[in-house]
């Protein structure tokens, strides 16, 4: 993606207007986003967007939230220095979720280090161990 | 999975006690879950479970959901025929998301008759085409 050392800006994503009309913001002004991992298929976490956290993610490519902790805008990485690069948004059939697929570079998504935040599972059954896209690596 | 024709009722799922208390519900009783095919990885949509659908969840197998929209629990399938059952689940750092693994049945995931509810691509970058695990068959 990137060599080693460079911290490249992203690309900006070409996008379609009328299916970014159908995406919906709650009363809250936000939007859910599933975030997966462009190559492995991992689910690594949900994150909330708001109208300019979508905008600049898809002007920009690299990826911004909305922190509902913080009260504020937040660029993916430049705390954690673990940053994503957006590579395909689509919207859920009513609107009010987003799949943001990303490449993922340093540690992962998670803020204790983890590749995943969903690190820790609940519950196990059949099948579970024997799919090719492992949630956490 | 099963035999055409059979009605399988889904097995019970091996929980780990200590994980799933870290499972947070919100002011309005509810988790977000995010729904993956165990099989593929294809993130297949995003649903909300209260304490009671995620019980019978764990307990049945199949897969239980809280309908917002019409306030009432909802066991997936019941109406559609596209039945889910439950292979794995995990939760996030904070306790606020799930991710649901499942063997998805018919034709898919959204009532729309789509296999995942993220059918419509809003944006499209470098390295979308690439992924081996598309959110969309």
């Amino acid at each position: 993606m990137s060599a080693e050392g460079a911290v490249p800006e992203g690309t900006s994503l070409s996008v379609d207007p009328e299916i970014l009309g159908a995406v919906r913001f709650d009363a809250a002004g936000l939007v859910t986003v599933v975030i997966q991992d462009a190559q492995a298929g991992d689910v690594l976490g949900v994150a909330y967007m708001n109208e300019e956290s979508l905008r600049l993610t898809l002007e920009t490519g690299r990826v911004w939230y909305w922190s509902r902790s913080r009260q504020e805008l937040w660029r993916k990485g430049d705390t954690s220095g673990d940053r994503q690069y957006a590579r395909e948004l689509r919207v859920d059939c009513d609107g009010d979720a987003l799949l943001l697929r990303v490449d993922q570079s340093g540690r992962g998504n998670c803020h204790t280090g983890d590749w995943s935040c969903f690190a820790r599972r609940v519950a196990e059954g059949p099948g579970a161990a024997s799919s090719p896209a492992a949630a956490h690596r």
